[in-house]
């Protein structure tokens, strides 16, 4: 019998005042943890608190979806920011969106850069190492998800844990590195879903020039602005439990009641 | 020998981005605790570390300074905000500050609401309340000040302690209100730090229409945007040494070190 | 034969970076004039841009729909501005917007102030006679959508012209005032279409308590936001044609070549 | 007898809110054109009328001072902006400006790009034109300043012409290339003032390596944020009038009354 298991994380609450953005609350019977926008991206106090009252509700681990300032252009505009603003910027936001999730006596278990932020730090070691000790000076239990794992090695000397995310609803191209698409696509549901069993079970997911880019992905990233990514979101969820891969928070005590 | 004592607050890191507003330091080793801006009327998040880092290296009481979302008008103009949009606004910014604290290993003291939304909840029980109930959820033994001594009521239920600050560079009219300045004027320094004195050793200060209002003030909010700031609040602090009046923070713990 | 007409507005270009709100591009095809916002309740550059370049294209008259700087809230949060604020954030927000128009080789045919800001123009005649100065100091051949008919009195000073919404997709009360729905309700087609039927060929309209409403509707407003807003303005406009009620711009040489 | 004449123009209007930057005021009389913010670096709809107004009063020519939107960042971070998002930023931010000079009868004189919107336009051919499309679709009587002669060519097919500036109170390197300096230094007055002479004179500028920077500088920009700046811009004044050079603006009838 199988003992495998994965995180399965979707981003949620990107809306902004009167507008929404996705079907948050659709997504997350079917998965283990959601990051959520702080403020600069997307998200405000409002949404902030609905979108963690109803993840706590279903058990998710939270993540603080932490991102550049720039509201106008979703986070995806590179933007020259020192490693000390963008330090700034991650206290700021983990702080924030935190403080929801203690009124509610829990923790944070996690923070995922959005966006345009996330690449910048797969790029530039000096800006990764700042949000990495912007965790640890803050919470150095609460993992940081990357899309680098050589990040690991300047994380060590902070004390936090790095995480590699897994993708199966975008491609990789030959070099392991993320096809973004401007537009979040439609993909077959079932493909994704079966890239997602045999990147969990063996360790492997197909790139785009054929080869296969090696490694375990502890959690999964899925896209909820996809146009069918409810149905992905499931499909994949009802595979993963056909093969018996446990899908779970990374930081169980990230849901436990505080004092 | 006299054992009183009173807190002496400022507020403080009120720029935004390239701009600077007063000259914080200079306040610092004269007073117990800081107000400090949390990015919806003035702050951001560089302004925010390096206020908390210098209040801290004063041994300075730390509170979030929160306010309406509003920087265009400092938190000055009423806005029809809801009770729960002003709970909401305050766990955001009470929680980005409290993480620059927290990343320097201290906890924040207490909580100050600014300009009007301070005069919005001393006319409005419900908006009071939201804050209260911020508070509470945060982390209750935050102390919250407030301008209405009738607060503690409300507080009660929820396990929060209520200060109500004193004001000596600012009159109050014959019905305890205070008499805003629409920019604040320079006052005597030597009439403001009598009145400091008498407040805290009699429990009373005059009121403009020459009665007394009578009650003990456990801290004093100095202003730093006058004139002559700096002066007032020196000689506030040289007149309270002289009269064996200690000024300390309220919250001793406030600036331990955690874990 | 009817020689009858009556402007039929939609507010437009709602959305903000990232997120969209209602499909403008459906409802263009059955109106005359296009409210299109500026910025500071919703609205972004590229946004206006493409709402004007497509308003344009179908001949609508193009409104400024300004605003109470207030994104979060939508502008439907009273804030205590001054007149002279007021009347600054109109130039701004009008200036804006005409630019873009300008860009296309057209003019701006009118001004119609958005949410609250509508509603506090209506209860204090400082506020709506900022407005009426704003427009005039900008160029008073645009018409300023108003409300109240009183504007017209404080206008005449000005040389601006007011024009009195009528709106069909809402209830008035017994004294004449809208009954604002927090979230727009979904009206029946025909029932809206007869209301507009009657109130531009009768002059009246039913209200709440059975009386009349009685005045000439030079404008309709019709909301895009309810459920079914598309069915409901092809039906008006449907009817209308049947009718032989012209819908069309009340400022011919709005969309005219400049120069 | 000599009948050179150059204008000189500095930055203006950068406060925001409650917030100022510098005093304005003082070097109006000694200049001939103002560079007003528009709200996206600095600027609000407030001290856009109060700097427009002030700007008129002294006869100067009005600029929109126009940036990438960073209030946060004042305009000098690097953002991956879009040809078409620059453009419509430009068209946003020129037509708020020109309404407030509208306002007053005028009309706008040019358009200056600010902080690192200036540089990557120097850089980028693509973003140049998209800045020089705006201006050409809102007016193209407008003069463009840039920092690239090379601009004029893309600029001759719409219809636009482009100003070179000239700096004198900041080193070119051997190259030709401004030497930013992060936080302006205090220059010596006198040494700026021959520069600016010289330059107008014979049409050349010292630069770093020893070599001149050669060409005819049709308007001088000089720095508002210097710890010395009222008495630089005085000197210069000074001694161009000694020098029989006029001080006075490119477009006479930017500040002809319209209408």
């Amino acid at each position: 019998m199988s003992d495998l298991s994965v995180d399965l994380n979707v981003d949620m609450g990107e809306g902004f005042g009167r507008w929404s953005f996705v079907p948050d609350a659709q997504f997350m019977p079917h998965i283990s943890s959601a990051n959520i926008a702080c403020g600069f991206h997307a998200g405000d106090p409002r949404i902030m608190r609905e979108t963690v009252s109803a993840a706590l509700d279903y058990g998710l681990q939270i993540g603080a979806h932490v991102a550049l300032p720039d509201l106008l252009g979703f986070g995806r505009r590179r933007m020259a920011v020192s490693p000390q603003e963008l330090r700034d910027y991650t206290v700021y936001q983990v702080g924030a969106l935190q403080a929801f999730v203690q009124a509610r006596g829990h923790r944070l278990g996690h923070v995922k850069p959005h966006g345009v932020m996330y690449v910048m730090m797969a790029e530039d070691a000096e800006l990764a190492e700042a949000v990495i000790a912007a965790v640890a000076e803050i919470d150095p239990n609460m993992l940081l998800y990357s899309l680098d794992e050589r990040h690991q090695g300047l994380a060590d000397g902070y004390g936090v844990t790095i995480i590699r995310e897994g993708f199966v609803d975008l491609a990789y191209d030959g070099r392991g590195n993320l096809v973004i698409e401007r537009i979040k696509q439609a993909w077959d549901p079932e493909l994704v879903a079966e890239r997602a069993v045999r990147f969990v079970r063996e360790e492997r997911i197909a790139t785009s020039d054929g080869s296969d880019l090696c490694f375990r992905p502890k959690t999964l990233c899925l896209h909820g602005d996809a146009p069918n990514s409810v149905e992905v979101i499931q499909t994949v969820r009802r595979r993963l439990d056909e093969h018996e891969i446990a899908v779970r928070p990374l930081v169980e005590d990230s849901v436990r009641v505080v004092g």
